[in-house]
């Protein structure tokens, strides 16, 4: 059995980076924190973090590269990667990294990701690209837009049409807008052993429309509010266990459709269907994250469904270091690097 | 000391079953589930269910009842009991079956439910019967309603009129809609010990109900959206705990009531009280489950109530499993027995 | 190293009273409940709970304050503290207290806090002194005011001036009504070690703000509701991690300003900021808690963050008696009390 001494499992400080190095500590991996200069001493409280290199932007990543790859680093990937890199640098990286690369075009690029989900036949929001033929309201999204940063809701023509030129990207799609309620399940697929499991599911916490609520329809005269959906937290939920294996089959779907129409690996590690659920009980998957989303933050210490697989505490982070574990000591780290 | 060996634990696979099976492995039983073809494959993943019988619809479960009998298997009553074999044919079963079964009728019947909470002295939202003398708003349910579908809110006489037109249950009652959060306080009773626990807490996650205050007023207008109840999830909540010993209470006015009320064993086991709290911090009593509800789903591994009681996860599930094996080895089965 | 046997932890029935005493007793110390005479039988049922002294009324509590002192007991103080005891008898105790009680002028009186956040270079709300100069919606908060009861919204200057009439509290402030959503971030600073962690976070559960937006806009039609926002519950947040330093960073500013404006000693122990986060990101503070609040009673196991810190379930609560029992054993306990 190869061990796993002589690598250092690394990630950039944000997003999910607590997650993943606990859980790489709690499986016996040595940990690496790339972190900017004003974040350092924050991330320095906690005791899972062997090594430090201070940088003074994530944008200067590329010039650390040739360390990580002398001390056999494995990059684990998270949302702050491609927001912070771009999806090209992300793509040209030569460090060890966990996860399929040929994932992020299609994740990248809105109509692809349609395609590909569509392949998995899974139901999803019309989209609209007519605007004389549209069924308000409507969310507009712009490419790659991080967190619901840059989102935009219209009720009607008019309303599209006004808030159409202030949107600064020139790449968006427009999505029917499903009056029903969001929920994100978060699933581990592992290419070693072919198993799929459900980690975890969350809410987005959105600044503002998860507080708009709280202000009753005779206070909100007079005001203006435009909704926003930038998402700052994330809540606990559990799904109702009759819909819990429809959303299992979704995930296999589209694991099964990767490996179709991406290539033959196709996705493999934590990802993550967002999906608005209809008063119909009918599941809307409006995106896919491939890769661990914020929302598994919330279970550092195991979820209401990764308790039901394991009897030890096992986060999303936990999870990807036990199966890189798996991959050395059966001699297939190959197989799941990108 | 009798021994648990003989016995087998078993539910339907749908509302809580991971959770009973799970605490039932914990406990050292056997666990089977009877579960539908196309479910088969997703619960197969966990690795505590030692034996799956596989039927075409839960409405054949009588058929495979001789052999649940043969196998002394001690069945756990959940939320799907009632809604896919219907109130009769539960009370008909034969099997070993968890629970009061007499309660059943107090349950199903809303008037009948209401003359039991009253008698627990337990506040309520106002009843009508006459619809000239509503104070509106109100919610309509029909009886037996499941997972909040069906329900129906109306603000004024004509809503009233308009939306009774299509509803197709003829059996309903018509509440006074109290403005307030609500909160889903879970109970353990045991007749054994004659110890009541609280294990947990909960808010129902509502299609669409619980997306609405995402839309701005300015937002919703020109759309008529119509609110649904149908519940899809669960979150997780405590209680100020201020109040918690008055939930208590409650809690235990309900058991002595139904000691009274409907025979001597009266209501033991799991059970809910869903209420409503309004600005006065008054509770609000809306229904009473008697039996696991949903909202244990989050706590497989215990609560921030349970545990102050447990030095061990203790989910509902698993404190039924308990419950079972304290009475066996107190050759006391017969009085958990429905 | 001195022995915590001599010494008792103690605290009123009420807030937070559960896991303070079960921290207590999981820390090794000796545990005392001092309660109201209608919720003894509740609390009994606890098993962590070594004593009970019952009280008729929380008001009674300087009547025991001398069997307290001559038995060792040391008092962890929490909301409900103030509440029933008032500001003035609670700066008044002889018996041992956890906690700076200089701290507490500051806390209780709104402009004194506002400067001390302001020294800490803190954001917040605008607050407003003459009425023809606000910006509406504002949000007018009485002082001292428990849990979110007095508080009311006004959207514009007419609405001020109803609402106003009908405020009991003379001492009141005008604040901007921030549009985004509220988070609160639990502290824990050791003035032991120095050391401030991020105990856990969470959102407020408010009557009826929180119902609000289950009722859409065209089912409000005809209804005048009020929003109040009477806390009675709290659920469970993680931050996104982006922001988390963030959030650090404010609590070690609040530390130090706190000893410079206060006295020397400055806050210690748990405390809490109460944010408003903006869809640009921003948080606004609206107020500050120096002491346990109830939102850690989610976290009697722990939560997502103290689970990076301690590999053991490690409360709010039992954080305090850690503290305390590192304080007797380095013989620096006069240095935690207030």
């Amino acid at each position: 059995m190869k061990t796993i001494k002589k690598y250092i499992i690394a990630t950039l400080g944000s997003h999910s980076s607590l997650q993943i190095l606990k859980g790489a500590k709690d499986e016996g991996f040595k940990t690496l924190l790339i972190v900017k200069k004003d974040r350092v001493d924050f991330y320095k409280t906690f005791p899972f973090i062997d090594e430090f290199i201070e940088i003074d932007s994530y944008k200067d990543f590329p010039k650390i590269e040739e360390i990580l790859i002398k001390r056999n680093v494995i990059l684990i990937p998270h949302g702050s990667f491609v927001a912070y890199l771009g999806f090209e640098k992300n793509k040209a990286m030569k460090v060890l990294y966990y996860g399929n690369k040929s994932v992020l075009d299609f994740e990248e690029h809105r109509l692809k990701q349609r395609k590909w989900l569509e392949e998995a036949n899974i139901n999803m929001p019309k989209l609209f690209t007519n605007i004389n033929t549209i069924d308000y309201p409507v969310i507009v999204k712009s490419y790659g837009a991080a967190g619901g940063k840059g989102y935009f809701y219209a009720r009607n023509k008019t309303d599209y049409k006004n808030k159409i030129k202030q949107m600064k990207s020139k790449q968006f799609i427009i999505q029917e807008y499903v009056i029903g309620v969001p929920l994100y399940v978060h699933y581990f697929y592992s290419n070693i052993t072919n198993k799929l499991e459900i980690m975890s599911i969350d809410k987005r916490y959105e600044t503002n429309v998860d507080s708009l609520g709280r202000i009753p329809l005779t206070s909100q005269q007079g005001l203006t509010i435009e909704p926003s959906y930038v998402v700052v937290g994330n809540s606990t939920l559990v799904l109702r266990e009759a819909m819990l294996s429809q959303a299992y089959d979704m995930g296999l779907r589209t694991i099964e459709a990767s490996k179709k129409l991406i290539d033959k690996k196709g996705l493999y590690g934590p990802f993550c269907l967002e999906t608005v659920i209809s008063p119909e009980q009918e599941f809307f998957v409006i995106e896919i994250s491939c890769r661990i989303v914020a929302g598994t933050n919330l279970f550092t210490h195991g979820s209401a469904y990764s308790w039901l697989y394991y009897d030890e505490p096992m986060s999303t982070g936990r999870r990807i270091a036990r199966e890189i574990k798996i991959a050395i000591q059966k001699d297939k780290l190959k197989s799941i690097l990108g």
